[in-house]
């Protein structure tokens, strides 16, 4: 499969993120304090919810960006912890909201809440989140770090919109898969690492680069993600195999393997994810087709490129420990299999 | 029933409303102009959706809230007008929201856009609204009015969420359902005026006052509209008459029955609101248990005092053009029919 990688190298692998886990140990301590404080409120619904998501962990890659960059830019201040947890708040608001759009049963391993607590909670409490993401913002008080994510915030809706628009299209080019994962996942780590050079006050050309390297570094992870919705393990991965396939998304592995198939092959495409009639077995054939065309050794192909740039988008930076942190954090997305 | 007026009265009521309007047009007419604006995306599904929205109107009180309370404390420069569309839009968003919590067939006397679009777009298309209003606010570049927005923000979802937790309980005292609106309703009203205050930069005491006003005239205008999903006439309220009898929302219309009620009568609301069985002729029935208990007056009585309050609030501030359209708004708010 090309993406499933010995225990040895699991290991190795692991060690490549230890560098940014161990940069942003102290930071990332408060972050999550600030975030379980910030889920309070008197309506219980509120941080039960919020707790449900909140424990069930995730990697917290988005605010490790805003606290690697901070610190990369030399920050001396405060105000990028309550800016990291803006953007985890941000992303888990994302998570909430597409929860109800998709239809998903599971969370990083766990039952959506909507089906907890009713698409109508779910919908409310991502506003809820959403809104103290923006108060804490405003704490800071950085004009410069509340452009570059309320945009993100509109970027991120639009792309969402956008994919809705494209959903199920088998015939969906690379190109505008690309912009719906530059809008849905990458805009969200290129405002995460951007804010940390800008509320350090560092020269516009830093702020770019940092901007670069999330962009691509967002690029390259979520394809990982959607190779590995093929190819993960559940337990991992922290969702089923195949939910991308289910709900009928249209992700690189697919793109490459429709365009590259025959027309029994692009039938069996259109079946399963434009009209949804799924019967036992076809998510084997689907990795099969997969398999057959090279497309989830093509789509980590892809991501290297996008993880490449990363790298590249931060050469400007003097050599120091949240340079070459940062840099092992792009080795890690693009290899890692959970 | 106490809320119906006649024809000569609605035409001196229209007359109040009357010194607002001219005193916010030119500058709403901008207003409207950046919500067409903001509306606009690449990604056709948004402005199809919002202009759906937007084209449907509303009397636009919020926005105009901003800019009269701008105006009566003399403020000169431009922000307001931008302030009032982030306003606007975010009431906009929260409706999206809100049709999707509530499974609503109409909104604004049109089709409700999530039965044209669907429960998704009407969620992403939201938060693209939601997003642009704080690019807006970010652009004005007003901490202190970025402040008093981001926090209504939360408390509105922290009241919807509330509210969700309450729904269909007929036993909810009036002290709970205050709870609500003063969070999915005046915490907007309050902060739209008050944001009027901030940027002409006023001292804390006129800004409180502006604030208090909003909040006031908030309460007045969602009592009303409760007391009018009763009584109101379709055509003009831009919803069906027992919208909130058919979705079981607690209003306090119902509050008051309900508490005021005999045995026989309680059985029914419960019937009705709680477990949802609803048969031919229940809204007639509910509206005659609201005319025996004089149900809808007092909610206007209550309107009334919260309208009082709005304008004392004002009292501070010298008597000029935008006061009196303020005051005469509230006359407006308590006494509509539609």
């Amino acid at each position: 499969m090309g993406v499933v990688i010995k225990i040895d190298e699991q290991r190795e692998l692991l060690d490549t993120l230890q560098p940014l886990l161990t940069l942003v140990e102290g930071d990332m301590a408060r972050v999550n304090r600030i975030i379980l404080d910030k889920a309070r409120s008197d309506v219980e619904m509120i941080p039960e919810l919020a707790r449900h998501l909140i424990d069930s962990g995730g990697k917290r890659m988005r605010p490790m960006l805003t606290i690697a960059s901070a610190r990369l830019c030399g920050y001396a201040g405060d105000g990028h912890v309550k800016l990291a947890a803006s953007v985890e708040f941000m992303h888990t608001a994302t998570l909430l909201h597409d929860d109800v759009v998709d239809e998903s049963d599971l969370r990083r391993g766990k039952v959506a809440a909507r089906l907890l607590w009713g698409n109508e909670a779910s919908v409310l409490v991502g506003d809820f989140l959403l809104g103290q993401a923006f108060k804490m913002m405003v704490e800071v008080g950085s004009l410069g770090a509340l452009r570059v994510l309320s945009n993100a915030a509109v970027v991120i809706a639009e792309g969402e919109v956008f994919q809705l628009s494209i959903a199920k299209n088998t015939a969906t080019t690379e190109d505008d898969y690309l912009s719906v994962i530059n809008a849905k996942t990458a805009a969200l780590f290129s405002a995460a690492a951007e804010v940390g050079g800008i509320i350090a006050e560092r020269p516009a050309g830093e702020q770019a680069a940092l901007r670069s390297y999330g962009k691509n570094l967002g690029l390259a992870f979520q394809l990982v993600d959607d190779a590995l919705d093929y190819s993960g393990e559940q337990a991992k991965l922290g969702k089923s195999i195949g939910d991308d396939f289910r709900e009928g998304k249209i992700t690189l592995p697919v793109v490459l393997s429709f365009r590259r198939g025959n027309d029994e092959e692009r039938a069996f495409w259109r079946r399963t994810l434009e009209e949804g009639d799924m019967r036992d077995g076809d998510l084997d054939h689907a990795i099969g087709f997969m398999a057959k065309y090279g497309a989830l050794e093509d789509t980590i192909k892809r991501a290297r490129h996008y993880g490449a740039m990363a790298c590249d988008a931060l050469a400007i930076f003097p050599a120091c420990e949240a340079k070459s942190a940062l840099l092992d954090a792009v080795e890690f997305c693009v290899r890692r299999v959970h």
